[in-house]
């Protein structure tokens, strides 16, 4: 951890919701084992390992709840040493808001009126200052609001959406805090431009801060079925009745992400504040990216995995995962991006790295069983 | 077979020589499993079967002899269907004088002064005109020519040496032979041009045809011990002292090629003769050459085994080996060359084949057993 060591944030709970296609890192991650499965740092965790490490110190040994679907339950305990209570295992995917709306209100039915905050299992975070941001939402969402950590830009991407920060909110322990003015979708890059050029766009990482009830509350107002149906499910959760009341609520509950749900309406209430940050953030959104987290060899060469597998000739700024066992040689090829598994190559390059997808509706005609 | 079915020249031989060091088109020919022994052009014929394939109808079905190192034995075999005496083993390799004298001298004890003609086991000949030049080369040969077949040029190639055509010889079973003015070493690009724009040059082969006792007699005046150490080996060849001989004699036999140890300094007395044809021919040195040879899809693509493994999206003349049964997707990169085998894939792209052998040499730095 690169700040120093924080002690527990009361009664705060950590939500991580650990799902995902896998398709946009293919053929490294795949629909069976999600970005959230691999050490995608070279850092010796996985991209889940790390989100419980960073989280377990500010919300305590026993405070970080996983939701996962099914499928990967038991990867999930494999890679974390888990409380049996602390795995919340979904029937099946319905996005982001029934996924932290379950957490939630499973936390509410036991603990009463915690402060939870959601985090991706997937992203990664580097740096400093990730310890003082949570403490400064957690702080800010004990007072009401809905909290979310603003990244700090490094550039004007137009892979995320922003959020703009309003006036302070001149919180004593949330300092940094100011209102949230706004989301936005992901600009095109004239936009993003023009957002960074006012000082007052942070990237939405999806990390958002409340109290239990004041989450739910929202939800009951602007989604009550939703709400209403997540409440069943919690109160059974831990019951003998969990299976019944899940696979009758379950599948009709709606699909929606927690930024339309809650974040962009009540934002606009007035009710959402936001915690700029200063650490470096990744969602790890495609193979360049991934490239990005990689330190670089003396020629300019990345590899994810044991370099001894990589001969690189002629070839800055390549990118190779040598994720099969076998010797990956790469020549002549600026910027390439070599991803060996078992089963299946992927050779592109950095420029290319946004249209896998692309390659991946492909496989899917032909090989639906490599994604 | 391009050609009409030819009648076997009478008393002629064909000597195969299959040899070298495998390391051109790495990772897919290996010093194990050199290019002779693979399919490169997709039609389910190794260049070595091929090559057999193109010479039996003209040598008989008893008249092709193949020499290679006992590492090889035992894959020649599996691919041919070769009578016992029919494949000469070398202990080690002697360069292609010794390879070619040896045959030759064996030929010439079992058969007398036959027609010998040397064909490479790893070229690709395609197109038609072959049988019609190894005959005229064989009607020249007869006459006391070492005969060499010259090959039509397609541009101004580096890789290859030339020989210069002379005078027209007036041979009435050969009336395309004319006199070889001389061979020269792989020129460099303008030298090239100028040479094409002649008209005079054609690309050397190292195909060479001629009477054993006219070969050997020249090797008895230009090298005889070379030429007395394989007369003795000829000698014991077909009795029980071949393997006292050879153990004795083989190891100091000198290294060198054909056409420095005969074809140059006979062409300079003007003993060689040169058949110019028409049929297209590569020596696959490299895997932009085999890009060359391999037929493009719709989409530009190309692709050496089950097109089925290979997924290409924006890479037009990319070129594709799926040698390792996995699915190799490539996307955005024309002109890039991937070879894929169970335990290596290179990465490269047409520019860059000719630097292989840099790979090759950091390979054999790190992993000398993936050579």
């Amino acid at each position: 951890m690169p700040d120093s060591p924080p002690a527990p944030l009361p009664s705060f709970r950590a939500i991580v919701p650990a799902g995902g296609a896998g398709t946009r890192l293919w053929p490294l991650s795949r629909a069976g084992a999600p970005k959230f499965l691999h050490d995608l740092t070279g850092t010796g965790r996985t991209l889940l390992q790390a989100t419980v490490d960073r989280l377990a110190p500010l919300a305590g040994p026993d405070g970080v709840v996983v939701v996962t679907g099914e499928a990967h339950a038991a990867a999930v305990r494999a890679q974390l040493d888990l409380a049996p209570d602390a795995l919340l295992l979904e029937p099946a995917p319905r996005d982001s808001m029934a996924a932290i709306g379950l957490a939630t209100a499973v936390l509410a039915e036991r603990e009463g009126d915690v402060v939870v905050g959601s985090f991706a299992a997937d992203h990664v975070i580097t740096g400093e200052g990730f310890a003082d941001a949570v403490a400064q939402a957690v702080a800010a969402a004990r007072t009401g609001y809905v909290t979310t950590v603003g990244i700090a830009a490094t550039g004007p991407s137009t892979a995320f959406g922003y959020v703009r920060s309003g006036e302070p909110l001149g919180l004593p322990d949330a300092p940094d805090a100011r209102r949230a003015a706004g989301f936005t979708e992901k600009p095109d890059a004239a936009t993003a431009a023009a957002y960074l050029a006012t000082g007052e766009y942070t990237w939405n990482a999806g990390m958002f801060v409340a109290r239990a009830e004041v989450l739910l509350g929202h939800l009951a107002r602007l989604h009550p079925a939703l709400h209403d149906g997540l409440r069943e499910v919690a109160a059974a959760w831990d019951t003998p009745r969990r299976a019944e009341v899940l696979s009758r609520v379950w599948p009709g509950l709606p699909r929606i992400a927690i930024d339309h749900a809650i974040a962009e309406p009540v934002a606009a209430e007035g009710g959402v504040a936001v915690v700029p940050a200063r650490f470096a953030w990744d969602d790890v959104g495609d193979v360049a990216s991934l490239a990005g987290l990689l330190p670089a060899d003396a020629d300019g060469v990345r590899a994810l995995g044991d370099p001894d597998l990589v001969v690189a000739l002629r070839a800055a700024g390549a990118t190779v995962v040598p994720g099969g066992g076998r010797l990956v040689a790469v020549l002549g090829l600026p910027d390439v991006v070599v991803v060996d598994t078992p089963d299946a190559v992927l050779v592109t390059d950095r420029a290319h790295a946004q249209e896998v997808r692309a390659v991946v509706e492909a496989v899917r005609e032909r090989r639906p069983d490599l994604l």
